[in-house]
């Protein structure tokens, strides 16, 4: 069983308000998505890491990897207008030989080593596997100009690393692409497919503006410690 | 217009692993409940702040205002077994004429200046203001053993303060507790009041486990230079 990493890092990092995009920010030395990456190769010394970025990006990124001396082999794809268009390039670098394939955003360093075996794991049984984590706050839907509760309790928020059998991943991103597909898991269901949750981690935010970023250099720093 | 606001500390810290409730749990110095007691200060020197506790944590809530020379006068209101019972039993505090009533979780210390002004602005004006951020993960839901994806432009995270008319909370809370009173917002819903929403901070997070705890004493550092 081979396994595969497709990094999305199509962000221009606009909300940080800053010039460098979010996953290139420094963070205890190392730019967000080096810390990313890492915590895929500690998974699988030999998986396939697979990182798309905007084309503009290419450049700083492999200036980047010099500077921090990042050995891993990897494989850069260019990115898109829009998140399936980002996966959908990233995939054709994945073969379909009976692997699997993890789709993690660049901006997720907090992603614990658990979630990412029991990703992996469901995913090579199920067929896929989606970390989610049950909802803390209250939720309230917009209707028109009004709004309504909704029941929490049958509510989860999905993360990534969104893992799926290659072939099952592949087939769905053979759809063209519409709005509604803001994450794998929305394709693969509109395809025909059954998700499978798996829990996630609650630190796993997506880092996207300057207090998030504030809270990964604390919880890294807290992760150095514990490995 | 006189201002209240009831400080909902009900919590056991179970969730935390330490045998201290999560709410008195020391950050920077301070217990956390006072770092949340100060944001309402600095709103209004002259609100009247009515604190509801377990009744088993109220000597020792006594003796840490002791300690950390705590001398803002307020009311200590007994708690009950639900949220819904914890804030009737301040709003027995709150004196019905044309004032307005903030009710706030003691573990949200990272609540904005801006929100706790805007909420009562708007409340002043509308009747109530309910603090909520868009939701940045997707969400699904759970329908018996399968789930499927919601839209999560329509979705909103509720936060607090919740603020309102006085005399409109009051009277949403003459109704029986009902399992699905989750927040005041529902009660006022569904005795017939309509929810005005206004924009609240994406820092303003409940503090429940330790990786929390560790969010808010980064964040609270900042907030002080910022001061």
């Amino acid at each position: 069983m081979k396994n595969y990493a497709i990094i999305v890092a199509g962000g221009s990092g606009k909300r940080m308000g800053s010039s460098i995009p979010k996953q290139f920010l420094e963070v205890n030395g190392l730019p967000l998505i080096m810390h990313t990456l890492y915590l895929f190769y500690r998974f699988d010394a030999k998986i396939q890491v697979i990182v798309v970025l905007p084309s503009s990006f290419i450049t700083i990124w492999k200036e980047l990897c010099t500077t921090h001396s990042f050995g891993f082999e990897h494989t850069v794809a260019e990115g898109g207008p829009t998140r399936y268009h980002s996966v959908k390039s990233g995939l054709k670098y994945v073969s379909n030989d009976n692997s699997l394939v993890a789709v993690h955003d660049a901006v997720r360093p907090l992603v614990s080593p658990e979630v990412i075996i029991s990703v992996f794991r469901d995913a090579d049984y199920y067929g896929n596997a989606v970390p989610v984590m049950p909802v803390r706050d209250s939720i309230r839907e917009r209707i028109g100009a009004d709004n309504r509760p909704l029941d929490r309790s049958k509510l989860f928020l999905v993360q990534t690393p969104q893992c799926f059998r290659t072939s099952i991943l592949k087939k769905a991103y053979l759809q063209n692409y519409r709005e509604e597909f803001t994450d794998d898991a929305s394709l693969v269901e509109v395809d025909g497919g059954k998700i499978h949750l798996v829990e996630g981690n609650s630190e796993n935010i997506k880092i996207t503006k300057p207090s998030d970023l504030m809270i990964a250099e604390v919880m890294l720093k807290a992760g150095e410690k514990r490995l």
